[in-house]
């Protein structure tokens, strides 16, 4: 039986940091599905679809993952694929604590899947999404914490 | 003299999790108010007099409790009754940071009243209100998390 | 019915975030009673009997305080007493890690008596038993961190 | 190619807490070997033979779970068995701080092993070995806490 | 060569506990320069002009402290004066997580400069701007933790 | 005037984690002098001549760094050499807690010196003196974490 690994998130953009996580999870299970979060509350910088096509694009090199869309709860996710674990990064504790309610509440949901968690590379401890738009924002050099064409659409959103 | 301790919080809604620690309190005081917190910045899902209805029916159950709508600021209401304690649930070591700061500046503008940290039942450490608010905009079940009234209201909002 | 807490620790010697702790506590409660643990394991500075003689002498001015030793579980002493409550002192987060665990265990063990963390003023923040008598061994001023028959006895310790 | 993984610790004595990390582990993995550290400078209630045979029995349900005696650091048996994973249980922040550093020295150590960190039930989350020692200690019951063999040899240790 | 540090923050209002680290720092380095951070999409209680005024008037006592506004990143300022440090005030550990991220960022960004944390007094502990705005909001007194011009300020913000 | 810091530890041995502290406190002030702790009760691997010895070679090119030994209170030395700073890494958020401690304290003690807390950088995340002993014991490469002198210190110990 195959087992398959999800990775819920927003991924507005796709970083370095994240990538790293999916290599690791890459190799601890069969397959790995990056599932974008699409939430109709939440404003981000990127479309679903630049996203999706960032995420894609960035992690081709990795040969057993998938990434996919979804609207809902993570948990409703996991169950139409059948998924054996919840992956996510930890960079700092702050990340932990709300993390670990998270994943309670989806073991009380799904009690199949549980939530695993990884470190990054402790060169990508600093990393997140936010900070990433923040420097594109003001013209920075972001080459070292997202890949190619996350940085190149980074130029055209802030141009 | 009769010992009033004073429990403030949103409640958007109420949470088994909430009622918990008001019985907890309800052992340790004379009596014990729910201080439903009516701010005007603050969006919620549920009306003030949702809020308070769902509270009233979730704690009749505990003779020694009352629940009130209260805005302003916390110590003003605890003033008002002459607390002694000003009660609060501690789930996580990151609630507990914030809860610090606000205890400390609370006892600096009325010392009459000291705060005091309550533990949940551990089945309720993942709980809180907008997780609540999530999963039931979802149409998950919600029967093990909310009392009986707050998953019909919830169902109603989420149609 | 007069409601009883404890307060258990190893005052080795007693501070005045003790005494802080102490004050408060017995704002709240009908009685509260402070219970040295005397445990063979672990090498104090401090014999039992002068462990209570400074706890006693620094309390005298809180009329509904006792102080007394104890061997064994702290909950086996809270159910001797029919305790309410079990009085813990918060500074730090990572008190507050241990005493979660160390309050759970205890309710577990004995649900009649819930925990509650109480504050000690900011100015107790950085004090701890360790602290003090690190500093009184090089003899240092302890005038500001503990009460006089405390001081007294750390210069005969120390002489 | 199955996936290997080891989980690490002292086990003196092992408890519900561990056995219900094991359990999630062995449906991550292909098998899961229970690492019990021989380390020549702590001092252990029990005997190396006894924390096997009580981790042995402890896990006897469990159908893809091995235990075994190890002398030296971590990633040396992770290497020998060419383990994918080191699995870890959390339960509290603190935990998690010293285990990050643990983790980093690992992957440095060898890098073929992701330390991946697991949530054991929340009704374990106040368990740990050297409370049950404690409690068993003043000979109260510990069977919730762990499995009966466990308990039995905990009444020898303490007649 | 003359070393100069400043201190990035928002300053919406400056409370004691900035004062405190300004004055502190004022010790530390030959020069420190308060940047109050102008930003487009975050809504301040009071504008630029405001903040810059009340900074001003707080800090006159401080001989070594300059005031400036800025608009974009820290490092791009630090880099402008060829400051030595970024000065930063940690009350409580989650400040201290998201400074972490913040701080490993800048000094990627631009090495020259390290991020040094400092303490404020223990009684400014429980003090931060949202705090202050929301007492003052009530109209309750905030001499204690605000210098005059700060107090005269907030007052005619709330009439 | 010249500014003093100082960088206190036992430094038993001093690590590359260490260095790169002692390295950005060398930036910030005039000279930086490594303290080594000498503490009749704490059992160290290595004599205090050859914590001197170790940490004088591995510093030796940074050119305002000075070490020297010292018996007592850190605060002590700090009044002999007017010191204006008392230096400490932060690596981790557990760290961060003890060290506010301390620091509140040193400053109660010496008001004249403010304790700053500086990051290394990312790469010694994991680094600390006992894991290196730890690994070192079972003759792993430590090249990486350790100066060559170190590194050779370590080997002998360990034949």
């Amino acid at each position: 039986m195959d087992r398959v690994a999800i990775y819920p998130g927003t991924f507005d953009p796709i970083t370095r940091g994240h990538v790293d996580i999916i290599e690791r999870a890459g190799q601890l299970f069969d397959k790995i599905i990056v599932v974008i979060a699409v939430n109709s509350k939440k404003t981000c910088l990127f479309t679903e679809d630049e996203r999706l096509e960032m995420a894609v694009e960035s992690c081709k090199f990795i040969k057993n993952v998938e990434v996919d869309l979804h609207r809902g709860l993570t948990v409703d996710y996991a169950k139409k694929v059948n998924a054996t674990a919840i992956v996510r990064g930890i960079r700092a504790i702050s990340d932990y604590e709300y993390e670990f309610q998270i994943a309670l509440m989806n073991r009380k949901l799904y009690p199949e899947a549980n939530t695993i968690f990884l470190l990054p590379h402790e060169n990508y401890t600093y990393l997140n999404s936010s900070i990433i738009r923040e420097i594109a924002r003001y013209k920075q050099d972001v080459s070292e914490f997202v890949t190619e064409i996350v940085e190149k659409k980074l130029k055209e959103k802030f141009l």
